[in-house]
């Protein structure tokens, strides 16, 4: 073995997954040696793999380099060191060379033991406290708090590409395209909504005002009426759209059963924000009777969870909008949390921001018309993401009436 | 009054179809002077307008300018001079400063009597034979044909903005839009299309292969069946596709009922297109019963009319498909001569050689996912070009729906 | 005279700007009779017009209807009614049938004079007090507060076609296209700010993090340096990028001069974001010479103030971040008072937001990759606004190019 | 082993390329099984692997299905059969069950050796004649013609990821992307063309009409000059515009150099026409002086051949253009063979004709303005494929400035 080598592990579906690819594509790109010391090939399908790899660098930076990039492939160091902590210095400062996290499943190596980190997401720190471990957002850091540093004693699990069991994801792949059958993919995607329920699944949607103006708020409400739906996270114009909709028949003051222009419907925007205003909230709408459908109606009705971010284009923004982002934020994760498949329905803001929240194996289904914010979205994604160039004006009815031959 | 100064006339609605502001506009770009002599603005809706101004320019040649610039938006010299002809040189040679048409409804002054330009078409020259005036494309220009040059004599009468009649092109205009509530669109689509033919009138559809991909085959071919559809214009993708889909159930391999990918389904498209050939012709599969739906299919079963233009990028061709473009181009204006609506889907390159080939006065709708595509088509537009940003595969069946609701 | 009928007047550049043509649209639209009673069209190009036409309905809620419809376009009544005020009931809650505003010059009639309102923008209120007119935000009123309600007394002007001067505005009209000679543009839009900075004008950039990406973060901090920026409005995403730019010549781990991703790459974003924490803000990064480069530093350095409006997506966000966006948005309104021209780049998040809070005399120009960006953002634009499809990596080092040479 | 089983191997960069990869993912696409008997990983990153498999399937059908399939990825059976051949039954038709073809190496067993089959392409089929393979198109098949039939005997080599030598695409992988640092890409990809050029290899342009439109023009024609094109591939619009431009200075009536409207330019663009009718072809404006620049001009003087393929939507065209497409179609091909790297701008159309004819070691460069245009043209490529979205006007002249850096 040269002087400035060393082995790494790696087992689980290896080959199957590109996990192995992925490992010798990173050492090659960053110009390093490396000799496979042992494999195993899982001789059937759902045989895990095991790897060993001696892995060469020209000099000790250079090697810790690739052993860095190697972990957050899968590798693991067959010599395993623990990780190491460091204090906050302040309030809302990370210690230098904190750990960075990836959205993968994480567990880190203390006291001899390995420890799953909890609230997984992307590009945030891992604060470790009696013998647990929590993935925490830089503003959440308290003075004192004791944060990961360097790239030792972490293991991360990528996501494996699911097989069994029928669903959208699995006849796609990642790939999106404008071009596919529509009318079945809907079938199929209401045929997963279906079982993900059925089985005791949690999904919450994201959805932007498009819904409303596409005239797919009705197929939406239905959804949410008939179960299906956990939570529900928009922004400001989702609900104002939605509420004028129901109170006025119109969006942005086109009358949505004909398309046709509404008499002074340009006010109906405001009116609707005004009329939550002297309402006080969505909820006193909904108690005196002064809204009695649609997507946030059936939120209140039927005890769904929602939450409204705002943001800087807002109109209004209603009193029930968190106005200050970061409060969303957390309020967004709270919804988030747990959630089996995520629906991100024409709002890129708030899919990219949800995204962020999550776990890598959570399913995500991105439905826009816009192809490069699909394929915006999807860049994130791994196996278990789904990209549906479609208009949903057209395609969530046709969801909720395959959902409902079902029932 | 100045020394390089003329008087014109224009009539017609000139405020409602901002003729008038065209007009003056041109004027303007142009840095010409102006004076309204006479203004007589119809004092009630449908009362024609009538306006003489007075054009003035820093010279004969700045004056000439405008004039040919405003002649080419409606306005007509006070003083008409008749139009000046010369023989083109040799066979597809037009003589220099051959008047370059516009695709407006254009009359010319020649022996002292206005006479109609027939085939109205952009981008061509005026060939006059007879007292009958006639647009023709450069390659049919014969040696020793009779064509105008200059912009004297002519007469353009801008289409003007249809108010009458309650239909789709009423209540949108001229934009395009993905934020439009789709189920309401396709109804008005549908009564369109419905009155369309009531009326006697004429309907061409041009469609590339994303019908068939999306699942919309079904679809056009009902179109077809019912009776709606007078001509079908396309290329050879739209043709393989559908033969495709309609023998082995199979668009480019993948099962459109379902969107799994079919055993060696890489082949079928290859398979098809050596059936045609096999059979001889289209027709000839219909007749030995290997066809026996589709699209294709209705065409050849309803005597319906349709052209395949060769491509570049074409696999095969068929032996159906018109491989040389200038012939093509020939049949696609046999069966678009007379058409009062065309509907586009899904294929800029056939779209916008229909395009090229209709007069302004035909009602045009444009049907795409893609919105700088139906952005592109709409430029050309005037009030009876209609742009729809949807996903055809939901939408064409949707129409159909609606139509068939209406019988 | 017909029982439902009314004399209205509107004058001004009637048929340039096509303000006549809407009228009489708007009036056809809604099935109302007219008859011109008086018209008189300026005799050359810089007189005003002036019509008088008497509009019929078919019942005085009809007329009504389409009397405020026109006074939307610019039209007046000819006996002028005062505005009717009505007191705010509760604390951010407007009166029933408050008049919501356009983007236009607005003045209203009180007291027998026309007072002009002040801080224009769209979709608000009108709040009158001690003679003064004021457009207020739904969460600015105040019980009590005198808000304009109905229609009557309110003459808006809407925006002139600029004519004269030579300007990047006037040879594009306010179409956007990607097939544009792009360099020509480029010269173009460089003289428009240098000619708009010359005169004294105050120019606001609006910008999203593609222009670190794309390698023109140099460009548009060498625009500041120069003096040619009077503010700049964005989200927490093009500080980071930029900073982590200036400090670690990366763009989300990428080396933005040669587009090789750096060792430990991924780490640059969070790394950036905890060393602003660190510092405690932007200023006393550069305070500290730990910024020493870039957009953000210019800014600090020059004294250009720059809001940073939070977003639900954001990562972090830095210190100098309003998460509050009711906030963020009352900073974002200081900044762009009296702007005379407002440069949105590559975010329409930001930009959407910008142009809701600007009057429609103010010139904006739009540069994005994505064409439906720019036709969004352009819908609500007049005259004044221009769209420009281009890739913003290669277009903004041109444009200071051209700058630097008119120096 | 079981009774519907059978042995393969696969050797090459297995890993690196994801070969064995893609082998188990159809294998357990189409639920067949399959055991790892030997595997052989290349223990440094430049040997090769090998791997032998035992796959078994449902039934001897099954078993056909997962087979066929993974030949198809590069796999050989353990014990080779020889092809099966079967004679055209007419000129233009193929046998049933013809081996229809992927675009990449691919190899015969015939005769008990293996040949190489020539002229690569996708979805032809393969005649063997004298001992050699050959790749043709339907159209070209005559009777009697000895076409490969079934499956067997065949061998194909997937391109490998390349690794060596520092050029785009190996930075870039075959993403594409607006959000990258255009300049640098610049730099790299002038680099890219250099390096080939200097190498020997052979270069050729694919180009649209957009080229002149957004200014690029000039740039174009320079790197004709400088020598780095061997071949240009177009249709009749590029030939048109880039005359337009070099004999009048516009591109569709507009001034390139200041993007004003010509004086009676929307006349230029049939002039330009009417000029080359008129000299007879462009090769005659060349030598009668009448074209002194621009692409075309490049073209002739520096006898670099080009093609001007025909479509439906021409004006004209040009006397220069096949106006057949399958006549066009082979002189495609004759201008593609053994070309080294293919640079495809503003152009979908000729694009994916081009790529069809490419065989997959070929490296293509994709420029576009719509994301969705290269995401179309890139599904079919591998690692050697590049997307750029980015605006060609600014583009292109970049590259050229850095390649003229380099000379």
């Amino acid at each position: 073995m040269a002087k400035f080598s060393q082995e790494i592990e790696v087992s689980g579906h290896l080959i199957d997954s590109s996990i192995l690819t992925k490992i010798f594509d990173k050492i090659m790109d960053l110009h390093g040696e490396f000799q496979v010391e042992e494999i195993n090939i899982g001789k059937k399908k759902k045989d895990p793999s095991y790897a060993r790899l001696s892995i060469t660098g020209k000099n000790q930076k250079h090697l810790d380099e690739i052993l860095e990039t190697v972990y957050r492939e899968g590798a693991v160091s067959k010599i395993q060191k623990g990780i190491s902590l460091k204090k906050a210095p302040k309030d809302m400062v990370m210690p230098d060379d904190f750990y960075s996290t990836t959205n993968n499943h994480t567990q880190v190596f203390h006291n001899d033991e390995w420890i799953q980190v909890e609230n997984m997401m992307m590009d945030k720190c891992i604060l470790v406290k009696d013998n647990r471990a929590f993935c925490v957002p830089v503003r959440d850091v308290k003075k004192g708090d004791e944060i990961i540093v360097g790239e030792n004693g972490i293991k991360i699990t990528p996501p494996e590409r699911p097989r069994e069991g029928v669903n959208v994801f699995e006849f796609m792949g990642s790939s999106s395209s404008s071009e596919r059958p529509t009318q079945h993919i809907a079938k199929k995607v209401a045929e997963d909504i279906y079982k993900t329920k059925k089985s005791g699944g949690k999904i919450v949607i994201v959805g932007g005002p498009a819904i409303v103006h596409t005239g797919a708020a009705d197929a939406v409400a239905e959804l949410i009426k008939l179960g299906y739906i956990d939570g529900v996270l928009a922004g400001n114009a989702l609900a104002v759209h939605d509420i004028e909709y129901a109170t006025l028949g119109t969006s942005l003051g086109m009358n949505v059963h004909d398309a046709t222009l509404a008499y002074r419907g340009h006010r109906n925007h405001m009116d609707t924000i005004n009329a939550v205003f002297r309402a006080g909230s969505i909820v006193n709408m909904v108690k005196s009777k002064k809204l009695t459908r649609g997507i946030m109606y059936q939120c209140v009705k039927n005890k769904i969870p929602f939450v409204l971010a705002g943001s800087i284009r807002d109109d209004g923004p209603l009193p029930d909008v968190i106005t200050d982002v970061a409060v969303a934020q957390k309020e967004y994760k709270k919804i988030l949390k747990d959630a089996n498949m995520v629906i991100m329905i024409s709002t890129m803001l708030h899919s990219i921001a949800t995204g962020n929240m999550l776990p890598a194996n959570v399913k995500v289904i991105v439905i826009d018309i816009n192809q490069p914010t699909v394929t915006k979205l999807m860049d994130r994604g791994t196996w278990q993401a789904l990209g549906i160039v479609t208009d949903v004006g057209a395609f969530l009815p046709m969801v909720v009436q395959q959902i409902k031959k079902r029932k």
